[in-house]
């Protein structure tokens, strides 16, 4: 039996690019064996509300009929071909208002009409997945027969029982091959698996280990996409038990083709579901004395460029963006999300224009144009200097003339930032460019940012990523890409350059203090006292918290975040601005 | 048998409050009879990631040892009391993780300790919902005997039977009695229910139509507070079957006791369970036939006005929030906030502080002006007049010598509102005031704001509401509260005045037009096909349709919003911004 992994790439709700890719793909009639799509290959995913929409309802049901019609007369095969593609079933009651929205997996074969023949039993509800909102569980094992192969079948969180989910589809196939006297000669998972860094080894071990237990080769096909900032790696692969026997590219389409490979063991004799279970990771890890933060290896860092790159390139695809305007510092922020651009561009996935666009204040140093000067020159990328002194005094001026006292502290501080945010959207209004943000997670976690200044943007790069992972991303691409950022940029004391001598240090504790206290509250769920028993500063751990808690409102209102880690801010982290401070 | 209904007022996780309230109110040792508290009395609702924050669970697993302490040595009584409220039961691994969290009802006896009785079993996931993502549900039926009574339990959602639900609680309840032979003299709903317009209506009806189905009068307690953008309107009552025998205040503390009532009937022999779900109301409406947008009457209008008060006051108190920085534009949408202010000042439920600014650009009429000073000086808020003129000229210099070209169009007519967005940010840093936000919800629909500009705001105040109806609602405060505003405000055509002589109805339907057409969209979920089939002009459908999809990337920065209907733009709306235009 051959096996054909398809790895696409599609927009949500493109039925007809996907019809285009079928009918296409299988029109020459000679693609025997099984063909394995993604999850939700048939409407992409995360849909959220659109599943309840009657305009997307509509279309997808007008598309399922061409399909179907496709499928059982123009579809035709010389060899036996099966197509096995994730999609949505939907069931209306007598108003035509859907009752039951499944997550399922559709056969199509040369001559039959499509019919869906699993549901996905496993619905994850945690973190930023609410799948519970709009799909009903199915209740079936999944087994197929091919060519005299069983094959058995789940969909993604399937093969992840953790002890927050009702019952364990594994073992429910397990059980039913028992019971029927069968063995399992392949087991297929359909995925939209959401990336995140370290994700692919805990596929792979968890894969290895169904195969071991059900004693068959295991075949995972993922989506491939970046959905606003959720990204999907791809990475589909096969496991025969041992080894891993084909992969296919990260971060964009692929296709594999191979023969069913043979099982070559070792068995085992049970599945150590709790310690792989999604849940665990996501929700729970309360008291965990695992890593905190570790520094980035390179091969992260690689990953890490791919990942963001995917970000930024779909985004700017589905939204028909070419140009880029960058607002640049002179800081390391900034440069690292300029850096990242000239790398995608000279990659040549899509036509780029990137500008530069450096607005120099009151406080900001000359160094921070020089550095900024020779950046640009480094990369060709073309420079506009504008001021805002002139404009900040404007300002200044008519405030005094009309509320009668100074502009001061904070708010002359916060001026400049939102006067720079003003004039980077006047000009991306005018060059009809996406104007990117640049804050780290760092200063999201604590709030330091102004709100609707360095917080603008249409996209975060490195909202993920802590100060202290933009440092060492910095210094990777400096290693690996001829030292495109000049080294004093990512050597100079972080500043905002808001008020004279201005340093990060002034206002929060250094960053390789404050990123592993953060990322011990936000991923580990860590409160203050099991911080500061564990050693920390107690004064440190609770000006942190209290930042951390009081800035809310803030990411509120923040730009959508290309998601790099297990633990995000985003759809996953849901927090009440307004509440007593705990 | 006394009923007590506390409709209290908390911030979320104020535990100390919550003590202090209990062992005050039972201090006296003569509270007899049963005392009723809301759904999740104990912690505060919506909680979201809270309630898997170390933080939280171990100060609220120290508040309930409290509480259970005092409950069994402190708390004494003459006579026979119980206390029944809401809290979280949560259970725990051997590692400190939770399992197993529950939204229960606790019982709280003189020399006992506390004891959760009841575990709400439908837990509502839809919308603005995400109970399924934190809680398991209870699987047990809810009866509870007191004083020779026998007393049915049921928390929020149980008693909303839908088929998006398993199963129906109220009829299990039915079942329950039938079989052990038992009569019910009380049926007891503890809820924390979101408001929001006609939904007390909808409560009184199911509730009468349990009270009939069970033969006993029918108790329903309420929470009452703002959350950020929920409403929680308290509204708690008792129904005897027949009539609302007691009714406690609406978005307000209060405290109601009365003796047990009379089932006075009429009995019913079923549940007309599908028309009342709430299910139904939110998640596929899609070919309804029923209410589009219909004029306001005098009482909604009265109920909306309340209701928005309460959402102010309630972030500005939890915030500690006293003074408001309005920008005023001679238009309608900010005139009615800055109304909707000056009757909350004039309500003395807190201390305020209110000032207005004026900044007017080259394309503001001094219409704008004069407006802004007679509605100002009517009702005593002081007016700041910054002209922006100056600065904007300034701007338009400075980019013409950088960029060599005219700032024009779009980018010159954002930077006004921009400007102005990062002014009166200004002026609430210096003045540590708070902005509120003046857009409406048909502006908030189709992208018609400036993001970073009129977008501004902690909280927006009308984004729940058409602007139709925003004109009825300042149309009512007029004839209601002595002509505050000035009524040219209200005539004359919206303009943003941001180009010459430019009015909303060159880029728009009139509203009148544009607002049953986006209410259909939103609320019933029609497609632009099923518009055009009713009889909508196709072009303005389809425009219409294409600025609401276009337009997410605004939402997703924008504010929260005070929620006002079953419908609206927020956590229960969610749409990815990214997708193939459908």
């Amino acid at each position: 039996m051959q096996l054909n992994l398809h790895q696409t790439h599609h927009e949500i709700g493109d039925f007809e690019a996907l019809f285009k890719y079928l009918t296409t793909t299988f029109s020459s009639g000679n693609q025997k064996g099984l063909h394995v799509f993604p999850e939700l290959f048939l409407t992409g995913y995360p849909l959220q509300d659109l599943v309840l929409q009657k305009t997307f309802i509509d279309d997808y049901q007008a598309f399922l009929a061409d399909l179907s019609l496709w499928a059982s007369s123009q579809f035709k095969s010389a060899e036996k071909t099966a197509l096995l593609m994730g999609g949505l079933a939907y069931q209306f009651d007598n108003y035509g208002l859907p009752t039951i929205i499944e997550n399922v997996m559709y056969l199509v074969e040369p001559g039959k009409k499509i019919k869906p023949i699993y549901a996905k039993q496993l619905l994850p509800n945690y973190d930023l997945y609410e799948e519970k909102k709009y799909f009903t569980a199915g209740t079936n094992t999944g087994i197929f027969q091919f060519e005299n192969h069983i094959i058995g079948l789940l969909i993604c969180e399937d093969m992840w029982f953790s002890h927050l989910h009702e019952l364990d589809p594994v073992e429910q196939l397990k059980d039913h091959l028992e019971k029927e006297n069968l063995h399992c000669d392949l087991v297929v998972n359909i995925s939209a698996s959401p990336y995140h860094l370290g994700k692919f080894d805990q596929r792979v071990n968890r894969a290895l280990e169904i195969s071991r237990y059900l004693e068959a080769p295991f075949l995972y096909v993922n989506r491939v996409a970046a959905e606003d900032e959720i990204l999907f790696d791809g990475k589909s692969f096969v496991v025969d038990g041992k080894n891993v026997v084909v992969q296919a590219k990260s971060f964009q389409a692929d296709f594999l083709s191979l023969a069913l490979p043979k099982f070559i063991g070792p068995k085992t004799g049970s599945l150590n579901s709790s310690a792989n279970s999604w849940g665990n990771l996501f929700s729970t890890r309360l008291s965990s004395d695992t890593r905190v933060l570790l520094p980035l290896k390179d091969a992260e860092c690689a990953e890490i460029i791919d990942a963001l790159l995917m970000g930024i390139s779909d985004y700017s695809l589905k939204n028909k963006i070419t140009k880029y305007t960058i607002a640049l510092s002179g800081g390391m922020d900034s440069s690292l999300v300029l850096a990242l651009l000239k790398i995608l561009k000279d990659r040549k996935v899509t036509p780029m224009e990137i500008e530069a666009v450096f607005m120099p204040g009151f406080f900001s140093s000359s160094l921070s144009y020089d550095l900024s000067y020779d950046f640009c020159r480094n990369i060709g990328v073309k420079l506009t200097s504008m001021p805002i002194k002139f404009i900040h005094s404007a300002i200044r001026t008519g405030y005094r003339d009309c509320f009668h006292t100074e502009m001061k502290g904070l708010a002359d501080e916060n001026i400049q930032s939102r006067l720079r945010g003003a004039l980077i959207y006047a000009r991306s209004n005018e060059a009809n460019s996406m104007v990117l943000n640049t804050s780290n997670k760092s200063e999201i976690a604590v709030g330091y940012s102004t709100i609707y200044g360095d917080s603008v943007g249409a996209l975060s790069v490195l909202g993920d990523l802590y100060k202290s992972e933009v440092f060492e991303l910095a210094q990777y691409i400096n290693r690996n890409y001829n030292e495109m950022i000049p080294p004093e940029i990512i050597s100079r004391p972080p500043s905002a350059e808001l008020r004279e001598n201005q340093e990060d240090a002034q206002s929060l504790p250094a960053y390789d203090l404050l990123d592993p206290i953060l990322e011990a509250m936000l991923s580990m769920r860590f409160s203050p006292q099991d911080l500061i028993k564990k050693g920390h500063n107690k004064d440190q751990v609770l000006k942190v918290f209290q930042l951390l808690v009081r800035s809310e409102y803030k990411r509120r209102q923040f730009c959508p975040i290309i998601k790099i880690k297990a633990k995000s801010f985003g759809f996953g982290y849901r927090v009440p601005i307004s509440k007593k401070l705990l």
